[in-house]
């Protein structure tokens, strides 16, 4: 029975999950729920996600929610399967490393970019102006961030060395970083080393398809 | 080689790796760095943590920082090794709802608390006063958040309906809210599974030993 992902295809959240599907080579089908209404309804909370997010997965009967929940449940049963990619290794310290670049991600990465997308993405969608206020503090928060990433990057291709899951979840809130006007950041002199990674997880295949796919 | 944790014993996330150590029946040693002041330097930035942040682990040569991903690790490497307790199960559906609730914490629970906990706990520790504009609405944003987990815990013991460690990750922001003077919102006579719950958790013999050797 094929993976369905309930969620919006341009969200960033399903946007992580639809990476790693492609990554590993799994078929899936998305079901948008009908408006963005809908996740908030009594309906919803109780049947699909009780904060009423996206995306949701549901595999075969089983259910789950929280995207870096699904990310690393779809590796740890469909690794190997498909393909020879591998998101999550099974040696306990190369995936403890794995890990670590996971939580810098949510704990430093995802604040910062989160708040430039949802002024130059979200709100704009929303018919709203971005504050040009909050998207220059957005930027100088991205800008430390990205300091601390070019030292950690420093002679890697990839934050643990080999491309992994901590990479594939930085995808979907740069992209919209970059191509809502804020590329800059990602492609700057003094950051050599985080313009090598982020060309080097960009380049991807699956990444380009999933690219080609939004447009 | 004993397990070294660089952190301070009374620190939130340090608090968390503590918990999973004693859990698992892992002996370790606390080496606090200097002052608070130490983990913003050059060095430690360079050589330790490179965001400024307590705890790191030290096993046997292997480093690694975020508590989070700490936690994972001790559970891969050491569980089962010393007693029976799981916090993480083998099934690979169970395993993804711990990782759900583990990302629900995050992603809903820690925020609230945080703000509650940074007012009444680490503002006084410093010598301040804590806002009370800010302490109300970390209440109010705490109180809905516990709505959720009440019917989320419908009919459980636990999260997940077993003790994991999403169930752990909860304890070091919870006890902090609770013994600086909002132990109601914990035990409200309209959140009986909430209260169930926190008592299942905080009278487990672990946490127990973690709380006595705080005070």
């Amino acid at each position: 029975m094929t993976i369905q992902i309930i969620g919006f295809a341009k969200s960033t959240c399903t946007l992580k999950v639809i990476a790693t599907l492609k990554e590993l080579g799994i078929p899936y089908e998305i079901t948008p729920p009908a408006t963005f209404a809908d996740i908030k309804t009594p309906e919803y909370l109780a049947t699909k996600h009780p904060f009423g997010k996206i995306p949701v997965l549901i595999d075969d009967g089983f259910q789950l929610y929280e995207s870096r929940a699904i990310t690393r449940y779809l590796v740890n049963k469909y690794q190997g399967t498909k393909n020879s990619t591998v998101l999550i290794p099974s040696d306990v310290q190369k995936a403890a490393l794995v890990e670590q670049f996971i939580s810098v991600e949510i704990s430093y990465y995802n604040g910062p970019v989160t708040k430039l997308v949802a002024q130059e993405v979200f709100t704009k969608f929303r018919g709203g102006s971005p504050d040009p206020e909050i998207v220059k503090e957005a930027r100088e928060e991205i800008n430390k961030v990205l300091d601390v990433y070019e030292k950690l990057l420093e002679g890697k291709d990839y934050l643990t060395g080999e491309f992994s899951l901590a990479d594939l979840h930085h995808y979907p809130y740069t992209y919209y970083s970059i191509t809502s006007g804020h590329g800059d950041l990602w492609n700057d002199s003094k950051r050599p080393n985080v313009a090598r990674w982020w060309k080097n997880i960009s380049e991807r295949e699956s990444w380009k398809e999933v690219v080609a796919e939004l447009k």
